[in-house]
């Protein structure tokens, strides 16, 4: 289950669980023991229930994904670049990042790390 | 050395090593005890002697890099989308690539990762 098809179902499944702002499909992509390191550098959260309480948060606050260019899928992983759309301060913003996700035999994300910073935050165009 | 900077000039050096197709200049940008995986899957390439030889394979067969996004510079690393430019059987072809550097304190890359696939192979447009 990390074939190239089910690596796009995924972030399709993710982009989505943002779009109908549901933490619960987004946690249930991850298998228990995974981590998720958002942005790279930042301390790592540990397991399914601290990630679902991440997704809780960022959904709440109503951020959007929108990709921006093609899945790149090597061996285990799978790397992709997308825009975040997100208020601030009641502005318009988007966030360039770029995920990686590390999928499990079963083809659940076992390591999230999100690569972003201070540079990449931008007014909505 | 690992600032937002100096991960951009890091990105220009590498993107002008394969225009100047200096073998040399890209294995510089690399700490002596530095590991590559190219594609992340494949076997890593240990040790700046190694990278050297990767990267003179590499420029002899004429690829060019042009960067198709942002740069998301991460904690210690950067993660940056591009497309390699190639000859194959005497066509022209892209390969849609995101590279992740991870750099040391003196700013060397100490870890390169690629991430394509063989769906990222594409006639070039």
């Amino acid at each position: 289950m990390t074939d190239h098809d089910h690596k796009l179902d995924v972030i399709a499944a993710y982009v989505d669980g943002f779009d109908r702002a549901d933490a619960e499909a987004l946690a249930d992509l991850y298998a228990e023991e995974a981590t998720v390191e958002d942005p790279v550098g930042a301390a790592r959260i540990m397991g399914r229930d601290a990630i679902r309480g991440f997704y809780r948060t960022a959904v709440a606050r109503g951020i959007k994904l929108e990709m921006s260019g093609s899945p790149r899928t090597s061996g285990d992983s799978v790397a992709f670049p997308f825009h975040v759309h997100r208020q601030s301060g009641g502005r318009d913003e988007i966030i360039e990042v770029i995920d990686v996700f590390r999928l499990d035999a079963e083809g659940r994300i076992v390591e999230m790390r999100a690569y972003w910073g201070p540079q990449n935050i931008k007014p909505r165009p």
